[in-house]
């Protein structure tokens, strides 16, 4: 794992009224990604807002209970799609929990999920459509 | 507010075991500040380990019950003291609530909270001796 964070993602209740919650604290939403999330650039990481339900059901969280992150998801995006396995071996090893082996995303890439050992929620995932650099910092796409 | 996070704040029920974590994943321990807490530089943000209690009461949610975020923070560093209290402001105006207005921090600097409209917890934060670079980016210190 390079020391970074790629995206962090608030599940939302409302997706408008969070969205407009920070477009009113001065954030710029990304205008082509507007369908059921909302995305911001954040510098070289990426704030996005998803319904918790969606998060929840797509992290494999919902059978989980109450001990995980409730509602956030931190996400390290790889930059090969083998990495995502090979990062969640790591955590595994490391004492974390797998909550969803890598797996064929439904948006085209490559996800899993992991805990660790204090239940905060990872999503490792190789998405071809958000370029990593050299210096690790994502951007959504150009 | 800029399009930035500087601090991912996890807490975590036993620091050892999830400082041994991170570092297992790769993560390389900042080894001057061991006290209490763990912090690991993420290129341009810091992710920060911190006993559980210590977070809910620093950021005044113990109080709240089960609604913020539990067990997690982001936090927003401005460049100067000032700021705190006018960021917090616009997360009042723009529909969040504030958890602690902005006061001087246990550990020198300034600080407040607020939850945004889906009780995701932020700090803001004036910390004069992690600096913030022209990108926005934020270091431990040098």
């Amino acid at each position: 794992m390079e020391p970074r964070v790629s995206i962090i993602t608030l599940g939302v209740e409302d997706l408008d009224r969070a969205a407009q919650f920070y477009e009113t604290m001065g954030l710029k939403r990304d205008q082509r990604f507007v369908e059921n999330v909302a995305f911001f650039q954040m510098g070289g990481l990426i704030l996005a807002l998803w319904p918790r339900e969606a998060l929840m059901e797509d992290s494999g969280q919902a059978a989980l209970g109450p001990r995980g992150s409730p509602g956030l998801a931190l996400a390290y995006n790889t930059r090969t799609p083998a990495e995502v396995e090979a990062v969640l071996k790591v955590a595994e090893t490391a004492g974390g929990r797998i909550l969803k082996p890598a797996q064929k995303a439904f948006w085209g890439g490559v996800q899993g999920y992991f805990e660790d050992t204090e239940g905060h929620l990872w999503e490792v995932a190789w998405n071809p459509d958000f370029p990593i650099d050299k210096e690790g910092r994502i951007s959504l796409p150009a």
